[in-house]
Formats: C-alpha cells, sequence, structure tokens
C-alpha cells in the first residue's frame, strides 16, 4: 500500500454543510513528517461533535472542512520516529478526537499521560491547527487520513472495525469517567442520556461488573433498548412524577451525556449517595444549572467533567471491549451516504450510532 | 465530679439573641443514657453556625436554645455502654458539631465511618432533637453539656483546650477536606476566605506539607496574617485585575470557606489545574453561581462538598494537630461574655476565633 499526494473526502464549505451539503473533494494533507502515518480509511463513525463543527456551533469552524473522528483503517505510510515505526504498513489502526498535543517532558499533562488535557499543543483530529506546518486537520470522512502516530491505536483482533469506530470518540468518552470513578463491582452507576455515548455508556457499565446500572432519560420510548444493552433499570424522568423521591440515594456514579440549562440537575444529585459522584461528559456548550451548594455538602458530593481519554486509556478500552464483548449498536453505510446521515443522526434517528465505511474493501464486513 | 441535674447556659428565646441578647438560665438536659456522658465545660468556641441558628437564618430554631458546638471539659458522669465506658471521670474531652447519628449496622454512612452524613439520624449537638427522649439538643456556651458518647473525642495531653476548642468544628471542617482530597508534599492548595474556617484550612495545608498554600480573599488586608500562619502566597481577587490569568493552573486543590452567589467562582475554577478539585465547606444556605459545563470537561476538574467529619477524623485531626504543633490563632473570653463576643464576631472581628471558657477552673490556663 502506499498513499497518494491527495486525499479525498466529504468537504465542508460553510455552516449550511450540516444540513446535508458536504461535496466529495479532493485536499492537500499536512506535509508527512517522521512522526506521522499514513491510514487508508475503512470506516468511521459519527458523532455529534461533527455536526457542531460542521455549522460552526461552538465559534467559527475553519472552512473547508472533513469531519470526522471515529476513524478505522489500515496503515500505508509510517514515519521514521518511534512513535510511527511502532506499526507497520497493513497493521489496522484506530484514530479519536485528538490527533496532536505537545508531548514535551516538561509538560504535566503530556508527560502523566493525560495528553487530552494538554493546555499547549491540543490538535483536534479536524478543526485544529498543526503548529509545524501550519495546516489544518481534516478529518475521516475520507478515504485517507495523514496523523500523528502517537495518537493511533491498534485494533485487537477481536473487535470488528465498525465496533471499533465510533468506540475512539463515543466509547471512550463514557468509558474513562467509567473507570476512574471506581465504576465495577459493588457500584451502582446512572447513565444519563440514551444517545450514542449514552448506549455505550450501559454497554461498557455492565461489561466493568457493576451491581447496578440505570438508564435514566427523558421519555420512555428507549426503554426496550436500554434493557436490551444490559441496564438493569429505565428512569423517565418526564414520564414519572415521582422519580426523584423514589430512586434517592441509590446510585454511586452518574455520567451524564446531556447538558442543557433545563435538566433536572438538581433531581440527578438526590439519586447520588454519601460521596457520590457527577460526571459530565459530552457537548459542552451550556452551563449547568445553578445548584446549591448545600445538595453537594449534605452528601460529600461531587460533581465532575471528563474530556475523551488518552492514547493509552483508548487501547485499554479496546482490549477491554475485546475481552469482554462489548457489542456497540452500530448501523453502517457506505461514505457515499455521508450527506443522508448527517442529516439522519442531526434528526435523532441514530440507533446508536452511524458508521460510515469505504466501499470496495470488504470493509462492511471486517 | 457529679453532674448536677439541671445545667446552665447562655440561652437564646427568639432571633434577637443573635443580637448580643442571650440570657444565662438554667434548663433541664435530655434524660441520661448509658451511652451518654456528661461534660463540665471549660471552653467552647464560637462559630458561624452558632449566630446562624440563634437568628433562625436557616430555618426555624427551636428556642430556647444553648448554641455552641466547639466544646472541651471534663467528664462528670459515664454510662455503662461500650462507647460511654471508654471514658474515665475526670478526662479531658471534646464534643463538635454533631451529637448523634442512628448508628445501625445497616446504615451504610455510620458503618463506614461517615457518621456526618448519616440520612437517618443526625442530630446536632445543639438545635437537634433526640429520637429516643424527644428532648432537644442544647450547645456548650454552658456550664455543662451531656452527649451521647460516641461522639466525644479524648483530647491529646499537648494540646491547650483554648486550642482543640474550635477544631472540633472549625478545624476538622477544612481539615477533612484536605485530606480527603490528597493535600500534603508536592500539592498545591488554596483557601478561599480568611476566616475561622480559612485561618484552620492554612494551618492545616501547611501542616501536612503542602508544596505550596495560596490564601484566597476579597481584600489584601489579611495578608500579613495569612503569611504569619503559613500560607506562601496571597491573592486578593478584588484588588487585583489580573489575579485569575496570573494565577491560572496553578492549584490542585481549592478548598473554599465561603459561599456567595456573587463570588468569582469560575476564576476559582481558572486556578485548578488538570484533575484539580474545588471543594465547598461551610455556609450551606446559597446557590453556588452557575459554571459552564466546560469549565468542568476541559481540564477534569471536580466541584465537591464537605461537612464536618466523623469522630475517627476528628480525633486524627487531633493527633495530627498534637504532633504538628498547629496553634490556631484563638482569642480567648470569660464565659460571661458571651454576649459581647457573639455581637463582635458577627461583626468579622474576631482574628481568628474567639473561645470562651468558664472561670474558676484555671481553664483560661489550659
Amino acid at each position: 500500500m502506499t498513499s497518494p499526494s491527495q486525499f479525498h473526502g466529504w468537504l465542508g464549505y460553510d455552516a449550511k454543510a450540516a444540513q446535508g451539503n458536504l461535496q466529495w473533494a479532493p485536499f492537500t494533507p499536512k506535509p508527512f513528517a517522521e512522526t506521522d502515518i499514513d491510514i487508508k480509511i475503512t470506516h468511521c463513525g459519527i458523532c455529534g461533535t461533527d455536526i457542531h463543527t460542521l455549522r460552526s456551533g461552538w465559534g467559527p469552524t475553519h472552512y473547508p472542512i472533513c469531519v470526522g473522528h471515529e476513524i478505522v483503517g489500515h496503515v500505508t505510510r509510517t514515519g521514521s520516529s518511534p512513535a510511527a515505526s511502532r506499526f507497520a504498513i497493513g497493521d489496522r489502526v484506530g484514530v479519536g478526537a485528538q490527533a496532536a498535543s505537545c508531548l514535551q517532558d516538561g509538560c504535566q499533562e503530556c508527560s502523566a499521560g493525560m495528553e487530552q488535557h494538554c493546555p499547549r499543543g491540543f490538535v483536534g483530529t479536524y478543526n485544529g491547527r498543526y503548529k509545524e506546518s501550519g495546516y489544518w486537520s481534516m478529518g475521516g470522512y475520507a478515504d485517507y487520513i495523514r496523523v500523528p502516530a502517537h495518537f493511533a491505536v491498534k485494533i485487537p483482533k477481536r473487535l470488528k472495525s465498525a465496533d471499533a469506530a465510533p468506540m475512539l470518540c463515543g466509547g471512550i468518552t463514557v468509558f474513562s469517567p467509567l473507570k476512574n470513578n471506581g465504576a465495577g463491582p459493588g457500584k451502582r452507576v446512572g447513565i444519563v442520556g440514551l444517545g450514542g455515548l449514552g448506549h455505550f455508556g450501559v454497554l461498557f457499565a455492565k461489561a466493568l461488573g457493576c451491581e447496578k446500572v440505570v438508564a435514566i432519560s427523558r421519555r420512555r420510548n428507549k426503554e426496550n433498548d436500554a434493557l436490551a444493552m444490559g441496564a438493569d433499570e429505565y428512569i423517565a424522568t418526564s414520564e414519572d412524577d415521582k422519580w426523584e423521591k423514589n430512586h434517592s440515594r441509590t446510585l454511586d456514579l452518574i455520567v451524564s451525556t446531556v447538558s442543557t440549562p433545563d435538566m433536572p440537575f438538581s433531581g440527578y444529585l438526590r439519586l447520588l449517595r454519601t460521596n457520590g459522584q457527577f460526571i459530565q461528559v459530552g457537548a459542552p456548550e451550556d452551563n449547568l444549572p445553578a445548584i446549591a451548594a448545600f445538595a453537594l455538602i449534605a452528601k460529600g458530593c461531587k460533581i465532575g467533567g471528563s474530556q475523551i481519554g488518552s492514547p493509552k486509556e483508548i487501547e485499554e478500552m479496546l482490549r477491554f471491549a475485546a475481552e469482554k464483548g462489548v457489542k456497540p449498536w452500530v448501523q453502517t453505510r457506505p461514505m457515499k451516504e455521508a450527506n443522508r446521515s448527517v442529516v439522519d443522526m442531526e434528526d435523532g434517528k441514530a440507533r446508536y450510532r452511524y458508521v460510515l465505511f469505504n466501499e470496495g474493501e470488504d470493509s462492511a464486513k471486517l
């Protein structure tokens, strides 16, 4: 395998791209560095962040842009650096939402394996700007991606590519806070929101052996799905007047994948047991509703945030998923259906993650 | 020593008591139980909660009331229960802000040594109601107190009574979150507010060996005191326009002893390093200001609350204080000056804790 000099992808040229106006077009990738690898993409999941970014929802996006940061494919070129030469041509690898960090010894975050919090050199897999070249990063709705090898991970054999892809952002975003906050035997865990992230939350919490997994959503329409994913209970907050009271003090940990100013935040906190924790992930555009200090003090509770995960954590998640047979609910679609899929995703139709695949690689079967 | 059938204390009869209208009068203590001890009080610190309660600031107070929950004295009577018979007549003991909890085996909190979070049986040292007898608890601005022995602790010999007394609420309220959130060598800790609690925060953070202790207050007028207590730095948030920027990402842990809706909460969070924690203690009447979820997610930070500490934690704190020679800044006053002291406390004159003492016991020297 080799890499072409021009890559092709679904490019957005302005905010209307989010409405299904992506155009398949060539683009020039960043100059190849010895720390880079090229990947011929077979699969790319569709993440909510893709659509926010396409419509400049979190500030101005740099157009033209190619989004997608749940990428799986095969290595076609490797640099000579230690990080890049870990990979051989043909290796099946994945890339999540981060493509670079400063990686300096003096960086508290990078040197402690918290690259995702690097304050100096964080570059997203798309809409980020590489310091060395000034090139903008381009994502995975494409045929190829060029990316610093430090942020690529090998995919374990037992995981299908279509299943591994959405784990690289959606999966790790919930796996990391579950793992880092003690989800496991003896712990009762709640997952707020049952979209792409939330469905991974239920799957991973169950696979981690939690004593109880509770899916928490507004309406009851996803209850059967949640139970099929392994949830032990389901709370529909807008269809049960007494949910706060009836489930008071029942959970050790809540991972929330939704954040809107009108969410019943104080109610969620009532569900926590003493020393319980509420971790917010995902959509960061909103303020959390104001809460009484007393809600935290009386039970010694904590509210936290978590952002994706480091490459090492992603590797750990993939090994864990392979070992435990974690099976995400994905709907695969040919890459040529990117526009329709973006629109369907935005309309909330995903059950629970769309994964685009490039045809001609027999990749739908992988 | 024996206990009288009637105790005497400074009683408040209505909300005006908070303005210095306490009256010295007799009262009948709860019926003696075999799980109780009686204590002849030598010292009692004046805590902000005393005044809030006297004026029904946190909801209706049950009058007449005797406040005070930073109590040191000598045992004059012990019950026959295991908890009570740990003590001998004459032992020097202390009682903090909690007088009872359910102490049932089936209680998650009590059985895990988190009595201060017991959801079923928490009784405050004053203004609480004992389930068995229906009697209201009466505090330490008095000559005697009768209290369940489980919530009394022995005072180490090397601690003076006047120094130990304010540790029993003010001290443990900050010691517990410092200890439980890793304050120690290599950690940089901020203390928000330099009142009674905050001054203990600086003293304990220093004694715990923190790499850096930063006192954070609105104005600069307490800077010299803070440095004398051991603070390495002082931030005056209303006198330095660039404090947020200049001190960004410098602290691992912040313990906040103040909570008002107009506090610069987002600014405090800017001071946290990656994975940093902000723990709110003390005055729980206000909402915390609303913050952006992103403020927590981007750095993986947490906001928590902490409420006093268990008897075991109090014992640990006292041993630690004795060993390290932690010396609080207290101003002792005769018990007969309770009214003036309450007014001075409310006027913010304490530097940094008033401790009332009963004369005739030579107790001012203890």
